[in-house]
């Protein structure tokens, strides 16, 4: 089984951990917040820059209007015409398809389902969670205060949503950009980890 | 395992197979053209009036004006003041909370995961696939013009987004809105019927 899977995922559903403990079940390297810090380090921006990015399209209208509309629209733009926002997601698209050019790994987020979406070894995955499960993970996990939990996991989810949509031009969350999409909180972490195994293992096992 | 598990899909996906495999398996009826049937006889309106119904859905603009708007934006509206085609969809809708009521079942189409979506005990299920997968089953399966397989699979799924966007104004294949959603060509359909009751099977266990 080796497969490159891009885990995309709802803020709270647990799809980190899932690609997490998926990574170490199959043996294969895991990247998330590392891969943000490989990509500064190969491109020469800092992490602090690469961190904000996400932070911004929080606002679809206002994002667009600061990235200059969809710099992706325009013919025959060099490098240096785009935004610094965008100089970012072309160095992370790199990264991610050097990664998936050194074999096997599990890659969490940053729109790899979409930059990877021709690669042949690869499979897309989705996780999802109802809101009380995803809320009840954010209290005890991440240590939000519990009057802030909802509205904080539903920014985070349209930040991840605009910055999907932005970027790839594909809206974020439609079942047909993943092989395999699943509400977690129905089976818990660890059958989800299950099932995705599951599901590249009986590839050609008719 | 006793649920009511809907199943959505993609025109030549495999997903009618799929939920006709699942059931036998699981030994639970299974509804698709029966529902049809049986919401007929109990409303009283001819089959043909029914069939009819999902056909004019493939232009949603048309469909719109067809329907005089969306119906359930008024209030207070009664029965009668209704177009045929939503009184037809709201006698379906009555059939399958029939059905949900009797106990378990599979049941494909008709926005059954729509009209379930607060059913404690059901599972909501899309199936997707490969649009080369797809064709190859119109061809051998359904015996369609190999000419005529692309056009008219895109037609298929147009005409079903919109009979669902418009009865349920949600948007059809959103991965947040099932349980599960599978790509079924890359592990095959035989497999796809194996995922689902696996899922099913391993809730609550930790």
């Amino acid at each position: 089984m080796s497969k490159i899977i891009t885990i995309s995922r709802q803020f709270g559903s647990g799809g980190r951990e899932i690609g997490e403990k998926l990574a170490k079940k199959l043996g294969i390297p895991f990247y998330d917040k590392e891969l943000i810090t490989r990509a500064a380090k190969e491109s020469g921006f800092s992490e602090k820059v690469f961190e904000n990015v996400e932070k911004k399209s929080v606002n679809s209208l206002l994002y667009s209007i600061a990235m200059g509309m969809n710099a992706y629209g325009n013919q025959d733009i060099g490098f240096t015409h785009l935004s610094l926002d965008d100089q970012v997601y072309l160095a992370q698209t790199n990264v991610i398809r050097k990664i998936a050019s050194e074999g096997p790994s599990v890659i969490v987020g940053r729109c790899a389902d979409y930059i990877l979406r021709d690669h042949s070894d690869a499979v897309h995955v989705f996780i999802w969670a109802d809101l009380a499960f995803r809320k009840e993970r954010v209290i005890n996990i991440y240590k939000m205060p519990e009057e802030k939990a909802e509205e904080n996991i539903l920014k985070y989810d349209k930040r991840r949503a605009n910055y999907y949509n932005y970027h790839t031009g594909e809206k974020w969350g439609k079942a047909e950009n993943y092989h395999l999409s699943i509400r977690s909180d129905y089976v818990g972490i660890d059958n989800s980890v299950e099932l995705i195994a599951d599901y590249i293992n009986r590839k050609g096992k008719a």
